[in-house]
């Protein structure tokens, strides 16, 4: 065996040192603060539709509604996997984005039963989950997620997101679950 | 540039030919097909837990749900996203093995409310799914599930699983919400 | 236990059937086929910048080059892994665009070593893979590759090659490292 | 709209405060130190291999040899993608456990031209990565990779590295290219 790339350990040591000053780390792994931001900003997104929709007026929620659904979720890919807390068969699953964004805000005569969650005067929507699991390449979260309005009801909802990362390094929900509580009656 | 290993094109040709048999493909991608299998495993599973039980009683049903949970679910990674149909808060999340159990069998005194999914005389289970998104390491799945009992009643659920592939090449459970259809009233 | 959502399951059939036809199914997991395929594409493009170089001149190959690089690696992901047959030490890696495109056609005075391996009159370039793992996400390819130029002389490498899959479904090069055949000299 | 789980906030805060302190997290992304030791270990078990051979002899460096390749790479799967720095053609890939064993420690008459990299005395290995990706479900690197031998000799090679993560956590090595440095002779 004859091999070229002979140096002395002096030698080498100083060949290395300014290469290992360049080591590109590209880490696309979901974290789990990247799981709990977008959680978050969900819930964020849900107020800030009810305070556009009070303060100025139903077009301008639906616009928000818009930017969030085109932001958050991956409908883009082809479909989403979202059964709301309140659609009814047969147009129980949202897998469009029109299906998503007449739930949100109504106003869509294709989807005669909705009246627009996201208008319903929510002031506070908190999340607290049960349990996390996070593969790699996408995340998975169950747990109860509470919505105040602004009498102080408390609505609360079993919740279940999957979001994967897209090529911008966002998380997208592709698989969202939300129902409510069965109370046993 | 000296590069060493020059052949003609015809002692090419008979050099590489073995070797062309010799391709291994290891794919471990999730298809469709794994997909609706590992769906019409569960819905047999839980029919099959439930003639257990009217055949050959409790205990050999609590064997067969403990062997389904082993080989369906992957409780073993730590926890299961798992919202079950018809629990209650404040152990509406079972994201472990007894939890989910209990749920299906019941006879667990740390669920006093489970009276036993599986043992309600089920006779057939049938899946519509509603889409379908494969990421490649996973596979989620939403749509009804109905549940036909003994006397011919059906039950409707709303269901989303998501599967991911063990090391030995078998799709398991790691996320699985159910719950009744809104009727909204 | 009360479930509101009871039918026949004669009202069912009726209820479900329409919903059966509109199954949407998002997959994307890598395929054996998109692999070949995508390996049979980065054949045909240095084949095709070869021809180019020799029938257009070297502007018009480079500019293929750019298109080449842009559409079958990674390199908007932040860095892509590639190793090249020909480069030497200090510029063994190009983790860059830049780094790649000078490999192939040359021309940047940053890297002096570099003659243009896509330049040298390849006419045909042949894969024989020795195995494959596809994990779902991602694909890896190990084997030889036979390069033949104008003059019917064949190289041969060993190559490795990295896919994934981007948000557009196209399979793009995030890991390439190739290395002359050791001789045993 | 009628939601039956309606509390008030105060009252909710109650409820929701122990299920808080239960988040169960389970993290399956690879991350960037696990890749680290991984890689360290792989040098680690090399130079193990070298000094158990020259204190307890070959038979004791090969079941230390069968031990690290049952550990850290992925054979179970059913193929490794293996291309070691000194084969040579045709037995170039090692895509079995058989042909990665005979390269690190020979005595395998199917494998007559090995001679044993582990055993050439290696007692310090140290890694030099250009860069890495993480992709979540896998990781890759590459980098040089420094071989001293017990006389003070250093070979360098350039090497990729893909791991995935089995079920029990642990990284294994699924794509292995090593080469010996292009000198432009």
């Amino acid at each position: 065996m004859k091999i070229a790339s002979t140096l002395t350990a002096a030698a080498l040591i100083a060949a290395v040192t300014p290469a290992l000053a360049e080591v590109v780390v590209v880490n696309q792994a979901i974290s789990e603060t990247e799981v709990l931001a977008a959680q978050k900003g969900w819930c964020q997104a849900l107020v800030d539709i009810s305070s556009t929709n009070a303060n100025s007026g139903r077009a301008a929620a639906t616009a928000l509604a818009e930017k969030v659904i085109d932001s958050a979720y991956g409908y883009q890919m082809g479909t989403v996997l979202f059964k709301p807390t309140l659609t009814v068969n047969p147009q129980t699953f949202r897998t469009t984005r029109a299906g998503a964004l007449s739930y949100f805000v109504a106003g869509d005569s294709n989807y005669p039963n909705d009246s627009g969650f996201a208008l319903k005067d929510w002031t506070k929507c908190e999340i607290d989950n049960a349990s996390i699991i996070i593969t790699g390449s996408s995340a998975s979260t169950m747990g109860k997620v509470h919505f105040t309005d602004g009498s102080g009801n408390v609505t609360t909802v079993d919740k279940t997101w999957k979001f994967v990362k897209d090529d911008a390094g966002q998380l997208r929900i592709v698989v969202h679950h939300s129902s409510l509580e069965f109370t046993g009656e």
